[in-house]
């Protein structure tokens, strides 16, 4: 059976047509309509071997000359009013190339597909659910026992309705012994392929985050009986701050981003002088080093304003993640494998997480391919990719399978 | 009997025990508290022929050679957690000036001291609610009926209670028809003369304002995946506009103040750029054409800063009023009564309004008076003001309402 791109295509319209409405898909992780779409992917590979492991994951594997595997991933589930594409395209092309490989015969690896349970978390906020249990790194059981979904549903109970208990989900570990690297295909969700006019590339790791709350506080006073020279506005700092991040990110270069995401003003009259500004602070990069720059550029300039404007400044972490680079030689293969099918390639850092995050920080070998997002829209039923872009990321897919096993075989 | 100043004092501290608790002054207008201090006040007073008139103002007159009536002015009524002179300071130094001047015997003017009724609108949000409806200006009835206090209250009803209807309200513009001047005490509430060392000053006029809802429009965009330079940031426009405000302020001089009281970021969460923000403005100026000028060198500088951050920028007004000065003669007399009280006088502005702002804008000639506020803190039980200076300002508000008396006498 040779490759037919354009049926991954037609599947991708018939699961949105099976889990979607007119609102967009519906596939969130822990819920029948979610149910719906494993079973139904389940139809479409019933030759190969599948499996639920205790993390509910959904394996596919067709068995190689060589216990060792190559993962093929993606994730079914969605946000709610999420987008025909984001975790689903893996998966489908995954498909699309295990059928293709199995049709040719034993192949020298094993090949499993794996569809990742609960990536996006859009039920109770945990997102890379599956893949971080697969990989060892989940360490928040005693959190999530406690967190319920918005109608006051416990995690553990809506879990148990489909086999998951916290207890046993690092058992889903087993899952990985035979890894020998690791592929996902996925949506930009970005403007930058599109801006350069390409329809893939290559990505290079996923950036490492420092995101932090930023309080200044200075003085309220009323906005009518107290002169300029009189103030202490919270609101200036987290003003020259907003307005110094792009300096910073210029400044320390290689793709860097960063972002003010909101100000909070208190107490946010029109008749006062902002007394306590909140500031949400987001900082990326794909080197740890620039990383730490970005930080502590952003940390001396806030110093600076706050000395300016006679306010005080504190940073408080709110999560931070180090940079994950992929693997240098699968980054090149994929490279190539784009090459072939679109004549030009890009290498890009990715923004956003992916469950090849967490393969790549167990020590697996890993690497994605992003394939333009229309208007970088994403998580939103907007969501689009033009088909012939998609038919050639499958391609890119199944030629990178083909010279990973090639790579790997013994 | 001589003026003793002390006893306002004393009788400022005896009102806050009776209608105040440990949180502060609680003398909401229309509610039992409030009618409690007009009672009390009645029982200083007990010698003045007494009247309430429609609009729920209080007046206590002593009968003058002329039916031409001098006015000393002020409000019993507080914000909920008050301080201790916001208001009732003005009420009870008038208090103590017309015992001084009964003692006396006949004066060559009649002089009236009025409790205005509602002018912080602490309960339905409507301030200078007596003083309007005596000064004509109050126009909003139709508006007012429909206002319900924070436990579903309606206003009607609430003023029902103390004999007040809104159909009736503007006849109390009979009790300014021989109205000849009006002069006001009142704490600064901000931090000028505190700053200056100094105990008084005169209030030049109330501030014009111009307050308006800047909406600032981007594009939502993820932070991990979105370049700096494909961009538009709502909050960089906001953030310039905050930082231009004070330049603004200084360029166009004479004591403006520009405020940005909040700002509201949409998303506003830490993954995405800005793509609303919604910013509060506030500009005041004693000229109005200077305000005019602070108004479009704000809105000239949020057009320039949208195009460099290719965003889009609106204004819509929120409320505006003209600046209203007081009468020049008046600000004489009551710098000379300063200076003779005190040795050293300013001229100042008033941010905040004032029932005199209502007063001198309906044609009488008016002053007040500002005494200084420890750390411009008012609307709390913090609120607070030297012993010392209390008493001069009794003091000055004496010797002005003499020489007033003398410059009016036929």
């Amino acid at each position: 059976m040779a490759l037919d791109p354009s049926r991954t295509v037609r599947e991708l319209r018939e699961l949105q047509e099976l889990t979607g409405n007119e609102n967009g898909a519906q596939r969130v992780a822990w819920t029948e309509t979610w149910e719906r779409a494993r079973t139904w992917l389940s139809g479409l590979l019933s030759d190969a071997n599948e499996e639920i492991d205790e993390a509910g994951n959904q394996w596919f594997t067709v068995a190689g000359e060589s216990d060792r595997a190559l993962l093929l991933g993606g994730h079914i589930d969605s946000v709610p009013n999420g987008g025909w594409l984001d975790g689903c395209l893996n998966v489908l092309a995954a498909v699309e190339v295990m059928r293709r490989v199995a049709s040719e015969g034993r192949p020298p690896l094993t090949l499993r597909v794996v569809n990742w349970a609960d990536e996006e978390g859009a039920r109770f906020g945990r997102s890379l659910f599956g893949s971080s249990a697969a990989c060892g790194s989940m360490n928040d059981q005693d959190e999530l026992r406690r967190r319920r979904d918005a109608n006051g549903v416990a995690l553990p109970d809506a879990l148990a309705a489909y086999g998951v208990s916290l207890d046993t989900a690092l058992d889903a570990r087993r899952e990985m012994k035979t890894a020998a690297a690791y592929l996902e295909l996925h949506i930009e969700q970005g403007p930058v392929l599109e801006s350069l006019g390409l329809p893939l590339g290559v990505v290079l790791g996923t950036f490492g985050v420092e995101r932090h709350l930023v309080t200044w506080k200075g003085q309220a006073a009323h906005a009518g009986s107290t002169p300029m020279d009189k103030r202490r506005d919270a609101l200036a700092g987290a003003s020259k701050l907003e307005l110094e991040l792009r300096e910073i990110a210029a400044r320390v270069g290689g793709g860097a981003v960063c972002t003010c995401g909101g100000v909070t003003c208190k107490p946010g009259i029109v008749t006062s002088v902002v007394e306590t500004a909140e500031q949400l602070l987001d900082q990326r990069h794909l080197d740890a080093n620039q990383l730490a720059e970005l930080l502590s550029n952003a940390q001396a300039a806030s110093e600076r304003f706050a000395q300016e404007e006679n306010v005080d400044v504190a940073w408080d972490r709110i999560w931070n993640i180090e940079p994950i680079l992929f693997d240098d030689g699968l980054v090149g293969l994929a490279d190539e494998s784009i090459l072939e099918v679109a004549r030009t390639s890009h290498k890009l850092p990715s923004g956003p997480l992916h469950d090849a995050a967490e393969v790549s920080r167990s020590g697996i070998p890993t690497v994605m391919i992003f394939v333009q997002s229309l208007r970088g829209l994403s998580h939103t039923k907007l969501e689009d990719t033009k088909e012939a872009d998609l038919e050639l990321a499958v391609q890119a897919l199944d030629r990178l399978t083909t010279k990973t096993m090639e790579r790997l075989s013994p």
